[in-house]
Parts: structure tokens; sequence; C-alpha cells
């Protein structure tokens, strides 16, 4: 088989756990695997590298962040691969341009275009263990991207999809997808399966995981991905196109998501293209809105309209709607970041009536107030105040019962 | 004014120092100039990536320490860059491939071969200030290259070169080139000008002031470089070809090497085609041999080859060495570490005779005994043993007094 190996930044957060590392892919490569590991820098030195350049700008530009961040995981493909040859076996480190990862050029946040696999192939074909810098691409112009925090999930995704890989395991500190997270619910229970769109939904939700466009990337290709510790043998979840056993499960999860802040905009004339004028402006500044309300104008003549965006982007969100806010006639802007958006996913609930029912019921009996609710086919989300979102998730996990096995549940 | 200035390690040691580079560079864009700055690594991090290299491997490969080592001067360009857009001015940082410059492919003391200079030109006629990362280069086959240590100097006046500077400015921690290093001979002093020959000299003796290529580039193409401090505003020497005044110099500096190991080859059969065989094997592995003494054979049956390289590659060519004894027949091989190779430079000694004669006069009379001599057009060497360098060029810089101007000396 050919596996694609990614390795968090705990899990080469130092030189101990680089060898780790490396003994654990000639391990791999031991079984018969072909192997392609990428990584990610070892952890906390893109913070680091964050606080330097906050240092010397208030404002740095984004494409010189990205020559600055990408150098982190360069180091550590460096040291993994001499940690590989350490132990007898070829390895060959690659940068994000040398294993062809070709993105945009929206500098944080670039999307891959398209990855050649010459170079990678030729080197699988001579016997080598490529080791590839994670979190990075190179554009057409040849300046160097990053692909956003947890991108280096995106890169092993893509490659694994790009070099036809027949797994695609993401090493992390957690040795699986969880009902919750472990840390804020203690009966929360360790999958075996998942499918794709609850992983998207469980990841974009916060639970840090997988990255989302990982997730994305994985559905479209279908690339098979497990997730599992590189601390523990455990075999960890399996993240896979949905089967029928699947869709028994009504709740897979319940998650929250801090990292959303709210703004309103209020006193818009309820007339055609308001919203669309406000969207597009946001749009074109690459932030990604999440949820979207629109409140009933009770005189029919203006309305309140609320969305929610990262709180990375709520400063420059804010003054992109400010700048709006005149053109559209409207009356101002508020921003609310004591938010939290907290969900319960599950792809039987397409099956299953009820469900976002029983959700708010939960949240009403604990006295919880619901700012917001947005729904999918597979996911029920509440925005709430920040301190009632480990609570929510607790009482959701109870709730659904998430802390028994769903075979035991019925 | 084109200007190429180089700022190493201490002038870019930390936040504060980065930003005094920023000023500085900045400074001289007011001033009418257009310029290119170049970067080291942040002190000390160059050793630091090289010693978790060392951590993980006990043979670190040289294509991944390159790629490892090359980060450093990618952090301090980027930040660099961001400490001057801060200061209102249009700024791109470059890598050495962004730069264009491509390298040989002797992975950790690459030559240039060529420098592409189309995206440097163009953004300089956009109004940015570059900023180069220094000690890098790229090969044809698009792996990551470094120059060697203190290669970006080396960058420095290569680009210089490429661009078709008017100067390039080798900024860093002492005001210029001295007649000795102040820390060993309180008296010496600063000069104002030197010849390029003279540099390369000093510079190839240990005088840490300019890297030895980057000397060998800078005569090549003429580039005029001055050599000054970024923590004063002292103007600095200037390294320039050699003019009239210079000749009646007879002895500029007194400097000596301690990086320098000798290796003997014992009872080598004296037949045509030994020291060939011998020094070819040498310079295939791509060491530099620098001192060759070769004793006359009494019985005119067999002679010893002493000969010196710089002693990170000793233990290399030692196995080399003997590797080849057998086929040369020879009695065996022998190293020492513990000497210094003591110099005195100057373009005058051409016109002058007697100089040599004086200096091993001198150090007869403070009984330091000499292993071996050489000597070229411009200097005298010794080699001796490592105890006695220091006083060595302190006896010397008084023999020949060097304290003194020239034009009062006379």
């Amino acid at each position: 088989m050919l596996i694609v190996q990614k390795y968090g930044g705990t899990s080469v957060a130092d030189i101990d756990r680089i060898k780790a590392v490396a003994g654990c892919v000639v391990k791999t490569v031991k079984e018969g695997h072909k192997v392609v590991v990428v990584v990610s820098a070892m952890a906390g030195e893109t913070d680091k590298l964050i606080n330097l350049a906050h240092q010397v700008s208030s404002n740095p530009s984004e494409r010189e962040m990205d020559l600055l961040l990408s150098s982190g995981e360069r180091v550590t493909s460096a040291l993994t691969a001499m940690a590989i040859e350490e132990l007898g076996h070829k390895a060959m480190a690659l940068t994000g341009r040398q294993m062809g990862i070709y993105t945009d050029a929206v500098h944080t946040k670039a999307r891959i275009e398209k990855i050649t696999t010459e170079r990678a192939k030729k080197a699988l074909d001579e016997g080598y263990i490529i080791v590839v810098a994670g979190f990075q691409g190179v554009t057409e112009a040849e300046d160097v991207t990053t692909l956003g925090r947890g991108g280096s999930d995106l890169s092993a995704v893509a490659i694994a999809s790009a070099l036809n890989a027949d797994l695609c395991e993401i090493y992390t500190d957690v040795d699986g997808v969880y009902t919750a997270d472990p840390n804020i619910v203690p009966g929360a229970r360790k999958l075996d399966k998942i499918s794709y769109e609850e992983m998207l939904e469980l990841a974009s939700l916060g639970a840090k995981v997988l990255q989302t466009r990982s997730v994305e990337f994985a559905i479209k290709y279908e690339v098979p991905v497990v997730v599992r510790s590189s601390f523990s043998d455990n075999p960890g979840t399996l993240v896979t196109k949905e089967d029928e056993d699947m869709e028994n499960v009504v709740v897979s999860g319940a998650a929250y998501d801090k990292n959303q802040a709210k703004i309103t905009v209020m006193g818009v004339p309820d007339k055609p293209g308001i919203a669309a004028k406000l969207f597009k402006g946001i749009a074109d500044a690459n932030i990604v809105v999440d949820m979207i309300v629109q409140n009933i104008s009770s005189d029919g003549k203006a309305t309140d309209i609320s969305f929610t965006v990262p709180k990375t982007d709520s400063k420059k969100t804010l003054k992109l709607t400010e700048g709006i806010v005149k053109e559209l006639e409207a009356r101002g802007v508020a921003l609310r970041e004591d938010i939290a958006k907290v969900s319960i996913v599950g792809v039987g609930m397409r099956t299953h009536s009820g469900v976002a029912a029983e959700m708010f019921d939960t949240l009403a009996k604990h006295g919880i107030n619901i700012i917001a609710i947005s729904t999918s086919e597979i996911k029920v989300s509440c925005l709430i105040d920040v301190k009632y979102a480990e609570l929510a998730v607790r009482i959701l996990h109870d709730a659904f019962e998430l802390s028994t096995d769903f075979a035991k549940r019925i």
C-alpha cells in the first residue's frame, strides 16, 4: 500500500518525538508499505513566529507572513528526514514547492489548485521515504503560500489524493474522533467510524481533530482517512463514505465552536439586493460567513441582519460592514464576541424527526437562551452565550445518550 | 545609487535590532537611493538548527541540512520586510530562489552559477525595497543549497554584481577592517581603505570580517565593498582596487587562523605522480587544501608530505588520506590539530624585500618555532604551535609598527 502519514505539531514537538515519528514511519515501511510523511511545525513554533511578526509590525504583510510561517514546517521536514536516515532508510525532505503543491495567491489561507507529482513519484520509485513540509504551497508566480491553520491536514489529504494513496493517516495527540471533547464531557466515547459529512460538520465546529478543508477535500476525492494517536497503538477512527450502519445513528457527536463572532447590521431597508450587496463585499475579502439570520421586519420597512464570521476576521469584517452601511442605508453595525455555537451532528437525522426539537428542549430546560439557529441535513446548531458552551455540550451528550454505543442504545 | 546592504547575524539578533536595521535601510532610501537588503539568520539561530540536526542524526544528510539551515535567513528576511513596511515603505522579502540565485549542487558549500535578476529588477522598478534571505540558493533541480559559513556576504556581493549596484555595504558588529583583531592587539588600527587582494588574504586567515569567497567574487566583478558597523555611524573600511597609495604600505595587517589542521603523509616514495594522486583525491571530495609542504628526502627514496585543511574537514581528509596511503606505498598518516597559521599581509611586499626575514626573526626572538612556511606575493604565513597564536600576532603588529598610520611611519 501507499500510505500518507501526517504528524501534527505535538507529534513532532521535540527531538525525542521526531525520533519516535521516524520509528513509526520505518515500522510502516517494514510492514511492506511505501510511505509519504507530512509534518507540521514543532508545537509552539508557528505561534512563536506569529508573535515575532506582531512585534515588528502592527499589520504584517500576508505575503511575508506566509514566507515566515512556512519555515517551521521546513525545519521539521528536514529533521524528520534526517531521523529516518539515521534508522538506515533513504529519506528525502520536500518543501511544498518541491512536492508540487500549487495554490492560488490568497496568502495565509491559500487553496490548492494542483499538485504535480513527478518528483515525488520518482523519489518513491527510487525507494525514498518522502517527508513533506505541510501547511505550505507556492503560487504560479513563485510566492510561498500557507493553507491556513491546520493546513498540514489538507496537505496530507491532497497529497494522498494526488498520489492515489490507499490510506491517509492523520496522527495527532488524541486517539480518534469522539462523541464530544473528552476534556469537557468525561463520558465521551471514541467512534470507530464516522462519515465524511459528519466529520466535516464536527471539524467546522472546532472539534480540532481534522481541518475543515481537508475533510472537504477527502469527500471530493474519496480519500480514506484514519485519525489516530502518535502516542499509542490505538487503531483510531476511520473517516469514510457513509454506509447503512451509520444511518441508524441519529446523533454521532456534540461540539461547540467558540471561534465565531456575531455581527448585526441594524435597520436595514427591507428591499431586494441588500443581502447580496452586503455578503458580496465580505466574500470578496475572503472572509467565510457561517450562520446568517435575518429577522422578519414587523413594519415591512427595516430589518436586522445578523451573521457570524471567524473571530480572527471580526475586526476586518466590522470595518468592511461599517463601510457598506451607508450604502445600504442601514442604521448601524454591532459586534458581539461572547458567543459560542453548540451543535449536534449525525447522518441519521435525515431520517429521524424531532432531533432539533429535542435539542431546543434540552437547552431550555437548563435555562440556556438561543440567540440564533441554523440547521443542515445532518446538523443542528444553536448560537448561545459563551459561558454556557461546556454545559450545553454536556447536557446534549447526555440527552442523546452518546456515551452508550448505538448498538446498545436501541 | 543602487546600494546592496548586508546585515549579519548580530545586526539582526533580535526584534529591536531588526527594527534598527529597518530604520537604517529607510534612512538610505530617504537619501535618494534604491536599496536591496541581504540578511543573515538571527544570531545563534543557525547554530541552534545545526545542534537539532546533530541530535537526530550522527551524520545528517547535507541536502536536508541545507533545507534546514536556509530557514533561518527566510525568517529574518520576512521579519525585516515587515519592519520596513511598518515604517511606511514598500518592501518585499525574496528567498534565494526568488532572487534567482542558482548554484551548483555541492550542498552546504554551493557555488553560485548564475543570478537571474528579472524579478528583483521589476520589484525595484515598482518602488519596493527588496529584502533577500542570504546564505542560500537553489539548484537547477530545485533543491535548496547554502553557500557555507558567512555565505550571506557572498549573496550580497553577488547580488550587487548581478544588479550592477554602485556599492555593496557589509554591516557587521565591528566598524571596519583592522590591522589586527583589536581583541588580541589593543593597538590595532582601523584601515580606511584596503585592496581586494589584502582583504582576501586576511579573510582567508580567519579575520572574520568578510567571507573569503565573497571577496573573490568582489575582485572578479570589481564590486566596491564597504565594511561598516550597524551599531554606529562610523564610515567603515572601503575594500577596493589597489591604488598607488596602498603600495607604499608594506604590511597592512597581521592575523591568525586557528581553523586549520595539518596532515602529514609519512614515508612517501619519491617518484612522480604521487602528489597529484594524493591531492586529486582530496579535491574530488571538495576539501580545500591550504598550505602544502614537501620535505626534501635525504636518501632520495622517501619523503614526507604535509598539508593543511580546514579543521571541519580534518576527519574526512584523514580517512581519505588513509585510504590512499596503501596505493601511494607510504608509511602512514598523522593528524595534528594544535596549530595556528599566523600571517602578515600587504600589497607593498611586492616591491619591498626582507619582509619575510623580519617576520621569521621576530618569531625567533620570542622563541616561537616555525612548523611550516608559505608565501604569496602579498602574504607571508607561518604555521606555529597554537598556544603562541595571539602572542605572534601581537609581536608582529609591533615589529611592523602597524599601530601607526603609514603616513606617520615614514
